[in-house]
């Protein structure tokens, strides 16, 4: 790896050591995200204004220096972590909120945090729909690197949906904004969602105006049974041919059903052991959750085999808490998870399943799976042990064979958690290479010389090759 | 001009004189556009398969030709005029609509009739906000290049809000998709949303996939008059820091009201003769609806100096008569209108009616304005005669003045027109060097040859100094 001892010199000269940061707990700390595979960085820096930003950004294009953005690197995908070194520019301090009232805006800058945004907005009567399961900890700039999504996309959308304008700088150190703080903007190219879902390859995002919609008044949430998948994927369709959309549709096959029993001790639903459940919550105005609930409760009878509906917010909690704790509890059946968040059209939901079974019988491993069935994002959790050779290379097979079969199927190897390092080896999968092609042409013609966290999307990167760390990061599930 | 005759005729032969005309009528047909400025093309395409436009492509990047893609031609900005001539494809003839009841997609052809598209959704229970007032006529192919809106963008969004996957041709005549037929999609660079409103100068589209609402089950219509413009703005404000989001919100000022008043001869509201009137309309379920009736007429009885509910369909559709008539009247202020859709943030609403004022004073121009409040979109209509050299130069400085001031203001200079032709002067106004270089850099990396409806967006092109055809096309305001 290329190191740039006079450049970071420099630049420390100019900003000030507390801006760039050498020092070795600084390093460390930047060196790595979710994905938990370290990269030692040459420098952290922590620009106080535009301007500094703008004088990092000059002298790395000038000196070719790799630039990685990052805000908590909860990232899963390695797109945070700087893998080909250089500098990492840390804008967690750049977190202020303002929400327009009238308007129903946010602005907001890159690093606060996704749940803030939520609770400014909903202290206002405003509501902010994506929500990633980070959201505590994750910020806003790095769900626009990745377009994160959550459980509520089927209703409400995705980051992308939400963000009106961006503001930020090209590799250039050039300030630009893209878009207006308003709803509509027909005025030159798109480059503002060019910027979203690019993983900090084509610009750095510093400001962003988010849409919000209006507070949903009432919630209400149900919990149903199915005897296996194939039947819960088959009553999910027959709800959203009836129109009637929630605002959350989370699946638990049973395979996670079981491991969120075996964690907490006791049974999902009681007298259905081991079934497969869907988690629906209707929200809206008090009289739209009136309205629909009769229409839900007659869904379920004709298709779940038992049904229970929460008769307070607290009981709501105790249903939501099912899915909460399901994640963490797979850590049972593997020290190892390839959480693999694949997106399925709704059509294709049975196919899926089958296929996911066939999954399980050859590569003889625990693949639970959850999803969010509002949108076809489904949580594919390859479990093995990382010192059982045999283990990994079944999961390395069937993470593969998982790629190639949602694609063909018409659906997206990542819904939410983007490419950075760990999907690499699909991109291929997903893309022609005239599509690869123009994506890269795209990246030559913004960052010329290639200082935008290099290494990412077009480089097949072989996760098995490498150690992960033995941490335990706060947004772990539990 | 560069010609192609070679070219033309080694592609006549390949695909057949039915596919490749050259004939008189034909190319007069797709020489002009909504705009009315006539640039005669060498051959219009009507290709029968995807195979057939893929060579065309080819050629035409081979032998540097001009492409220019047309769908019904309804653009009012010449972006779908042949600005540098070569071959216009038309692509009306690709109007396949097919809906997904069951996830809530529809799957259409880029010469599909939007107001098609409206009726095809509708009749499964389903919905496809987008509504610009040519909808009986425009394709989605020709909304998606521009990124139209209409009166509903304030509560649903644009057509890009929309659109979930694109497939069609890159300039080299390879053909690529962009995104799934899913609601969530993370794998990759965007160039889905980089195509949306790049108006045919980065790809064509041949093919979307649409997300579509569930159909609200109900609607009820407001009207509300004013004692002046900057009353009713600050009542509309004062209407969405409740959090209520009509899914109409259409303004008339004075000047548009009184063009209505003299086209059908009746007072748009008995008793306020030439007062600026407000329409509403809230739309959702039954319950919903009920829900906000009592809240919005309480608003109207604190906001408006008079206002009416329809009781009826019969009596909504005459409340929305005003506002159709509004636009064509208009021609009795002058021969030609500059009809510049403006955006301008909510918390500027007032100021901008205050520069409207000024505006109409130093111009001595009639100009009614109109225009989406839910989402800023106002539509500022700057009349003249075309012969009068001095009401000609007053508009231009007129328009000249007014997209600096909606920039200066937080807005843009197009919210769902777009470019082309007609607001190259201003782009300069809205974007920073640094964004047009981006810009440009990026249509050299995707189209090297610049085959792809060049001239329009980047080079200022001054319609004053061409004259238009005296013609009225079918969805010319009435």
């Amino acid at each position: 790896m290329k190191l740039h001892p006079a450049a970071t010199r420099l630049l420390r000269r100019r900003l000030g050591p507390g801006v760039v940061r050498t020092d070795a707990p600084s390093l460390d700390a930047a060196s790595f995200d979710g994905m938990k595979i370290p990269f030692p960085p040459e420098a952290v820096i922590f620009p106080r204004t535009r301007e500094d930003l703008g004088e990092v950004l000059k002298l790395a294009n000038e000196r070719r220096v790799p630039v990685t953005v990052r805000g908590r690197g909860t990232s899963l995908t390695g797109s945070a972590a700087p893998a080909r070194g250089g500098w990492v520019v840390d804008l967690l301090g750049w977190n202020r909120v303002r929400i327009d009232r009238e308007a129903g805006l946010a602005q907001v800058e890159a690093g606060a945090r996704v749940a803030d945004i939520h609770r400014a907005a909903e202290e206002r009567g405003w509501f902010y729909p994506p929500d990633p399961s980070s959201k505590e900890y994750c910020t806003i700039g790095g769900n626009i690197a990745c377009n994160a999504g959550g459980m509520r996309g089927g209703k409400y959308g995705v980051t992308r949906d939400f963000v009106l304008a961006l503001k930020g700088f090209l590799p250039t150190g050039e300030f630009v904004q893209w878009g207006t703080p308003t709803r509509k903007f027909a005025a030159g190219f798109n480059l503002r969602d060019l910027w979203i879902g690019s993983e900090g390859m084509l610009g750095i995002v510093t400001d962003a105006t988010l849409k919000l919609i209006p507070k949903p008044a009432a919630r209400w949430t149900l919990l149903a049974s199915f005897s296996n998948e194939a039947a819960a994927f088959r009553a999910v369709r027959a709800l959203f041919v009836e129109r009637i959309q929630p605002s959350i549709c989370e699946f638990l096959d049973r395979y996670s059903v079981v491991c969120a029993e075996r964690a907490t001790g006791a049974t999902v639903f009681e007298g259905q052991p081991g079934r497969p459940v869907v988690l629906l919550e209707i929200a809206g105005s008090a009289s739209e959750v009136r309205e629909q609930k009769p229409l839900v409760i007659a869904w379920a009878r004709r298709h779940a085999s038992a049904h229970r509906a929460a008769r307070s917010p607290a009981e709501a909690e105790s249903l939501w808490e099912v899915r909460r704790k399901c994640s963490g509890a797979m850590f049972e059946l593997g020290d190892s998870k390839l959480n693999e968040d694949v997106v399925v059209p709704m059509s294709q939901y049975v196919t899926f399943a089958r296929f996911l079974d066939r999954l399980r019988r050859d590569s003889g491993l625990a693949i639970p799976t959850f999803g969010h069935l509002g949108d076809g994002n489904v949580h594919v959790n390859i479990m093995y042990h990382g010192a059982d050779r045999g283990e990994c290379r079944a999961a390395e097979k069937a993470v593969g064979m998982l790629m190639k079969t949602v694609v063909e199927l018409g659906g997206a190897i990542s819904g939410e958690h983007g490419i950075g390092l760990a999907k690499t080896p699909f991109l291929k999968v997903q893309h022609s290479a005239a599509q690869i092609g123009a994506m890269q042409a795209v990246k030559k013609a913004l960052d010329p010389r290639g200082i935008l966290n290099p290494g990412k999307m077009f480089e097949p990167f072989h996760v098995w090759k490498h150690k992960r760390l033995a941490i335990r990061l706060p947004w772990d599930h539990k």
